[in-house]
């Protein structure tokens, strides 16, 4: 650990982390919008709402990476 | 590793990785929508929404990548 | 490579490449909730989904290459 500037990056990319769960809950939302004006279709997109919040999750998790590897790896 | 504002650096490009999550959401959350509501064209659009979170997520892999390259790299 | 700001610069046009792709899912998403309801036309359209997702797109990369000029460049 050389410095604290790195401290300062760290919160910064946890910033990203928190952004990240916007699009998460768009996803979530959205389907919640939608399975409960049509519960019946519901099942079947299942698969889909864990596929997209998949995806926007990784772009979180990478971000926390990077703080993470901020804090403890550089 | 030659300087430590290559930190904060890496910390505002994970910014951008969380901003990306957003675009995937949105992707996501549309389709889910109009899933919900025209549950029976769903399949036809899952090439779609696959080629639509390849290319917001791609965004996304840029920006954590140069967060890697600042703490690595450079 | 001649000053540290510079990658602080790196960081910051990395942020444009993560918004960017909400530009991307703007796009996507928009196209996909009108494919949803209207699923006959949604094929002629394709050729539009993708010149909006390349121009989007394009800035994004642009944010990208900035980020790795600073980088590796100035």
């Amino acid at each position: 650990m050389e410095g604290e500037l790195a401290h300062i990056g760290a919160g910064i990319a946890a910033l990203g982390t928190g952004l990240a769960a916007i699009g998460v809950g768009n996803v979530a939302g959205n389907f919640l919008a939608g399975a409960l004006r049509n519960p019946s279709a519901a099942g079947g997109q299942t698969a889909t709402l864990f596929i997209g919040i998949a995806f926007a999750e990784a772009l979180g998790i990478f971000s926390f990476l990077v703080a993470l590897l901020l804090m403890f790896a550089v």
